[in-house]
């Protein structure tokens, strides 16, 4: 604890993000040192408070009780900060903010318990400018002791979601609503390209299809029921036959528009296979079973 | 007009969604003469008050004064059913909500004016249990006189949208928001796959993808001020650079969890273009650009 009862956090990368969430944890009145590999960009929060530190070591030993929060490009460069380092790691509390896959987690989590520091990972769902609002919100896994006593200090950046011991979790849960999120806009620019092409504005399309997709929330709860109980048996009168067969017009009304359909006919063998594996009265949901591997 | 002041309608079709127009327009008091290939699917709504007729030009000269409706399977067997009465069409008035591509329409709807026929199309936006309640609505093109007459009939059925002339209208519309659907599907059922790997139940996971997808509604809409400007200059400090760079996480961490990625990785090629072309400081949804051809 600092003198003002604030957990002090040592701050490596000011990236987009990284500086985000320092200006965060300064304006909450958390001591903060940072450290970047390129040196001027420590500028702009040095002047709202923080102690700039040289070197990685240096910022290490600025405060041994502060938690060590890394936010880099990706987990190959918090490796290339944090191994010449290693040995300085023992005792510290460690919390990766750094974008990655559960494999990543896993593997720099055992890394950091073999030099017996404590590792937290997260997720961090939002753009800089939402960090402190909230708006944002980031999922964290790992070390329940690092989550506890960093909490303060993380709820300056938005909302926080503790998934449990497995570090894994929260890029798990990061990349399952990324996914969510990059099918939500294959869906949008097919749409828009769709009418664009027929001279229509995007923006007088736009309450249509958001009405459209707002009202899916509710089949996206059902569908989780179905996937729980492994029961795709329809109850919507619209089975995965009838929407296999009427699939390729949305190919062919595509092409007749001068739109490619590329980015959506992945989707049709998926559905063709369901339906010759005998699933064809059930709903579309089922797909997923064929992408377990 | 009938002796109750409410516009006769012949239905020709009586499939899941056939029975449940008729039942609609039976419903709101419309004399409803209807036809089906397959005779016993008509006694359900004979009993409800439907004349059935047991031939097609039966069904056409029962009231010459009826709108004609067609919901069939497809587009060919709408042909199927028509071409050998195309003599006994002139003068009439017909709608067609049988689902297709904008090519097709606008060829039947040039077909039917060759036979003296005004020709409307029309895109169910829902499933059968839905018709005849405020949660339903139809896009409508084509005739603008067919539309007005039957206007009061088609409200039966639920919400009515009017898109214009362009007979081609009406199924662009209901393709480009069956295309925003499937691709919103496609990210629910790669994040549901995802955390279900992890043993993580689509139930307990559902309420934050919700959230999230909901979420993802101001982008859509900022996402069409783009587009119509064609200016995709980012404003959320995430850019399509970024975006490529990390996007092959999503396919690795599926992959480490057993899970294959096939629904989304058409996006990476897109992604990768728009670097490679300049554009990587801008916005994903510039994507939009390679598609059209
Ligand atoms: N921006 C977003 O919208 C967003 C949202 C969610 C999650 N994230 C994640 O947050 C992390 C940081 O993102 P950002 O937006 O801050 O990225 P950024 O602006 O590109 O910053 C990258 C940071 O990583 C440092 N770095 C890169 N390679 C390095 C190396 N080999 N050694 C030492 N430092 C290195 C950079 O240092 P230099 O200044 O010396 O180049 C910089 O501090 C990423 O994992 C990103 O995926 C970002
Ligand atoms: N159900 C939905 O959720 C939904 C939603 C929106 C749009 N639509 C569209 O509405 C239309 C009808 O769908 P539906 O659900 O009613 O389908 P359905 O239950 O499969 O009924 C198909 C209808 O077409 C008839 N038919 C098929 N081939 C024929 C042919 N060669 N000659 C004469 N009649 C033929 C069938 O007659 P028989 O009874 O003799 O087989 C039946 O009346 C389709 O274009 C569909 O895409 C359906």
């Amino acid at each position: 604890m600092s003198e003002h009862g604030k957990t002090p956090v040592t701050v490596l990368g000011l990236g987009a993000m990284g500086t985000a969430l320092v200006e965060a944890l300064l304006t909450a009145g958390h001591p903060v040192t940072v450290w970047n590999r390129t040196a001027s960009r420590t500028e702009a929060v040095a002047a709202k408070g923080a102690s700039v530190a040289s070197t990685v070591s240096e910022a290490l030993a600025a405060d041994t009780n502060a938690i060590v929060l890394a936010c880099l490009l990706d987990y190959d460069s918090v490796h290339e900060v944090l191994d010449p380092v290693a040995a300085e790691l023992a005792g510290r509390q460690l919390i990766n903010l750094t974008n990655g896959t559960p494999g990543q987690a896993r593997e720099m989590s055992a890394w950091a318990e073999e030099l017996g520091a404590a590792y937290l990972d997260g997720g961090i769902m939002a753009v800089p400018p939402m960090i402190g609002t909230p708006a944002a919100f980031i999922f964290y896994s790992g070390s329940g002791t690092v989550f506890g006593r960093a909490r303060t200090a993380l709820e300056t950046f938005g909302g926080v979601n503790y998934l449990g011991a497995d570090p894994g979790l929260a890029p798990l849960h990061d990349i399952a609503l990324l996914s969510g999120m990059y099918g939500y806009f294959v869906g949008v620019i097919q749409a828009y390209a769709l009418v664009g092409s027929a001279g229509i504005k995007a923006r007088e399309f736009a309450p249509l299809l958001r009405g459209w997709l707002d009202a899916m929330g509710g089949f996206l709860e059902r569908s989780a029921e179905q996937i729980d109980d492994g029961d795709y048996v329809t109850d919507v009168v619209s089975n995965i036959e009838m929407q296999a067969a009427a699939f390729p017009n949305l190919a062919k009304a595509a092409a007749d528009q001068g739109i490619s359909a590329e980015l959506l006919t992945p989707l049709q063998p998926l559905m063709d296979k369901r339906v010759a594996d005998g699933h064809g009265a059930e709903d579309l949901i089922g797909v997923i079973e064929l992408l377990k591997k």
